[in-house]
């Protein structure tokens, strides 16, 4: 079932007609329904249930437009689509433009709600090469059972309309990331209007057209529009699950700044038997600065870097509750141990961290020569944590490397300079993007950790502070609003990869998730 | 002139004519003349400034035939070059075959000596990109001067009719590595024998087809044809003299063996934000293994990497004579201070070096991405000496590495040593090419040293051993022969490079250094 069509009314009828539908469904909602009330559990699974085999329909629509932002055309419609299928729940929807792809903004105001509550999202996928994917199209969605040998196999499409196995899945680009979670929030709008109910809250909805691309024109519609994004909270849908598949929320996530050191030997490569023992060796100076960072369990030993940071009870409570488990987190990534910065995964993730991006000097392999090369160059970055700003942990650094006794230059040495200084080291940083974390007892959070513990009688996961960067923290950090992250697809979604798919059970849980928010009084 | 074709006869006379005369140069050389008498310096300056032109016209010759060894039939036209060139010189000539090119020796026994002293040469040359030259035929050999804004230009080889400058130069394909030194030996037997004077030894001459690529069939040429190649000497003519240009003797060099480090951190590249603080850096821990490995100064810290080294006081005196300028090398490698392990250039080529020719993990520059690499490799080198053999030092270093406190590898982990084992250290070593050195007060040092320094009315620098590995050591031990390295050609020669030449100068010097051997007493 296409949702950009209007089913009420036959192919003849004029586009009048379907608009006054729109307009009728519009009213309903925001006039006629009344303030949510609590829905017990029970009733919400068997809600759910009911709508799932219209949201795979209209998730399969969604999916068939290609969303690679490299192509605006391809985008333009995915906004065409989000406008129709928003207008049709009564949202006002806005299309903001600026130098890059547009933003789509839909909102809704409800009479007794006072507060508002905007939803971020994307619209746009990663790149798909088609030959790298098990299916044809990659577009075109199709239903997966897993066979004996834990292979993933096609089955029918309309085995969804006698049954709905929640192990099966769905695959398609943007299955999971982020088309899926979009599908949810439209779905259990449904069912709240189908209950003649409205949320507590107003919403507004923010569909991103080039988050894979790093949400390049976000700051700019920001700036622009800035009135439009007024909210009390912001709800980021976007991710997966913690691995255990238990409803996830997440605080806050690490920001990073990346910074570049290179170390000098002779002004070319010189033969290493004619210079070995005299012409000093990059890569030994380069090993000596970096091995001076940190000790043997990987705690960095920069001056001050873990200034600041402390966990307060809850906090503690909180990280120590995520059931990780870190026997499986080391076989899978096969090592016999982990860094020791935190007393668990959870609090390892809290701390700023140093690591090594890349590292080369002349060449390994084929073409390696025998010589003393003329450079060594590094990468580094730092995850930050909002304790850890960028400036000042990059200073820290450089101070550090001061300290050894080398003399750090922030460009490329002159002739004049490598005749001076007989160690060098050259230090470059990016500008960086910042943390944040939303407090465990802050309004925003304990009011979703209810929202969840009430639908699904248990505690919900709760991360204080995931350990990546995603691109929409210039977002929550201009915006100065509250903000969690409610991921909501399957942890081995393959969300950057081919074959990205969306587990029907967590299809189920996202929408049960939403409706638990949409009737939660804020 | 070619010296390929008998100018004596005309066209018309037959190739038995030819042959006669060739037997008659023989038995007058062999037979008639009389053991070599000392030279005054003068007399020899004399000699050698009328074999200037005689000398260039066959070097001219020799390097018309292209000589890179990727073609062997090129090889075979160079040594039937040089088959009639020391035939005519009263040589008997071999062609010993192996499985790779062929040999080339020239025998000549003289009635009065007693002693046998080899000459090494290789006619083979680096291969020649014709368009990064300077001259539109690399082996068509050009002459120069140098202009007022220090390039080279061209200038008329008839020149050289009425005028020889020193500081002209030729330019062509093996004019320096190794030709030039070819025909200066051949230049100075003639001398001698227009003098009807024979040298006070034996004489055997190897020309090497595969120098430029390693000398691959020497070894097994041996084997098979031990017996020809007995000798008492052995001089090597390759390679460019001391930059101060002043005649050299370079008693021996380093040796090499080489070897390859690698440390892992999770079994595939992870997201430096979900696990930086987590899962070990390979970079680190590499950077931690290098930095232990050398001070600040740049001397090794391995337990007995320095063992059994030390100098007499003649080493010593020889070392420092060598007319080094420190400012002047610091300058061109652009460096602020050397490394500190000798208390001169020569002296710290005396000592085994470590050095790193490569490293790598993951990617810098484009392609760069935010994560925990899963691998860091590094390939370094240890120069060898002659105390201190291939096996032992990687042996130390493996050694070192272990008390750090590392688990050391010689294969790459398997998943259970990975899960077992925290820091692990994949440590892998070639065989290693060893060192040779000839003792500088050794009968073969004091004979050309006084040879040297009876004509040029000063002392040769010697170079107690030289830091680079070359080929022809293999040779050298698999001989046990006493051997000297004679270089005779400028340094600046660019013998690996396009526009690789010949000073007139060293040309002339060269030829002088061939006829002062020749007659020098053993």
């Amino acid at each position: 079932m296409a949702i950009n069509s209007c089913k009420f009314f036959s192919q003849t009828e004029s586009k009048y007609a379907c608009f006054s539908f729109l307009l009728l469904c519009t009213i309903l909602f925001t006039s006629l329904s009344a303030p949510a009330q609590k829905l017990s559990p029970k009733k919400m699974d068997a809600m759910v249930a009911r709508q799932m085999l219209p949201a795979l329909e209209e998730l399969k629509d969604y999916v068939s437009i290609p969303n690679d932002a490299v192509n605006p055309e391809d985008i333009q419609e995915n906004v065409q689509w989000a406008e129709k299928a928003f207008a049709k729940r009564g949202f006002q929807t806005s299309v903001l433009k600026n130098a890059r792809l547009p933003l789509f903004l839909a909102e809704m105001s409800f009479p007794k709600a006072s507060k508002t509550v905007m939803f971020y999202f994307h619209l746009d996928g990663q790149p798909v090469r088609a030959d790298e994917w098990q299916q044809e199209d990659p577009f075109r969605m199709v239903l997966r059972e897993k066979g004996a040998d834990g292979a993933y196999e096609d089955i029918n499409w309309n085995l969804l309309q006698s049954t709905i196995n929640d192990e099966w899945r769905v695959f398609g680009r943007s299955s999971s990331d982020d088309k899926g979670p979009i599908i949810m929030l439209l779905q259990a709008l449904d069912m709240l209007q189908s209950e003649r109910q409205s949320p507590p809250f107003n919403i507004k909805v923010v569909l991103d057209p080039e988050e894979e691309k790093g949400s390049p024109g976000l700051k700019e519609t920001l700036e622009k529009h800035k009135d439009r994004f007024q909210a009390d909270y912001l709800i980021v849908m976007d991710g997966p699950m913690h691995a255990s598949n238990i409803p996830t929320l997440t605080l806050g996530c690490r920001g990073s700044v990346g910074f570049t050191l290179a170390t000098y030997g002779p002004i070319t490569p010189q033969h290493s038997g004619h210079y070995g023992n005299y012409a000093p060796n990059p890569g030994f100076l380069l090993a000596k600065v970096i091995a001076s960072m940190k000790d043997e369990q990987g705690r960095v030993l920069v001056d001050g870097f873990y200034n600041g940071i402390a966990f307060d009870e809850e906090a503690l409570k909180v990280m120590a509750a995520v059931p990780d488990n870190k026997e499986e987190i080391n076989a899978r990534l096969v090592i016999a141990e982990e860094e020791k910065v935190g007393n668990n995964y959870q609090e390892s993730l809290q701390y700023p961290s140093l690591n090594i991006r890349g590292m080369q000097s002349a060449v390994v392999g084929k073409g390696a020569a025998t010589i003393v090369p003329d450079e060594a160059v590094a990468l580094l970055d730092i995850r930050l944590v909002p304790e850890t700003e960028a400036k000042r942990m990059v200073s820290l650094v450089d101070s550090h490397i001061q300290k050894q006794g080398y003399t750090v230059l922030n460009h490329a040495p002159t002739t004049e300079e490598r005749l001076r200084y007989p160690q060098i080291v050259f230090m470059q940083s990016s500008g960086g993007t910042p943390a944040f974390r939303t407090d465990v007892n802050a309004p925003i959070s304990v009011w979703l950790r209810k929202a969840l513990a009430n639908s699904y009688k248990k505690e919900p996961v709760v991360i204080r502070m995931m350990g990546g960067t995603v691109p929409v923290v210039s977002f929550v950090q201009a915006l100065d609003v509250p903000a969690v992250l409610v991921p909501l697809v399957n942890v081995d979604n393959n969300q950057h990869s081919p074959d990205e798919n969306l587990r029907l059970g967590n299809l189920r849980m996202g929408m049960k998730t939403c409706l638990s928010i949409l009737t939660s009084p804020i």
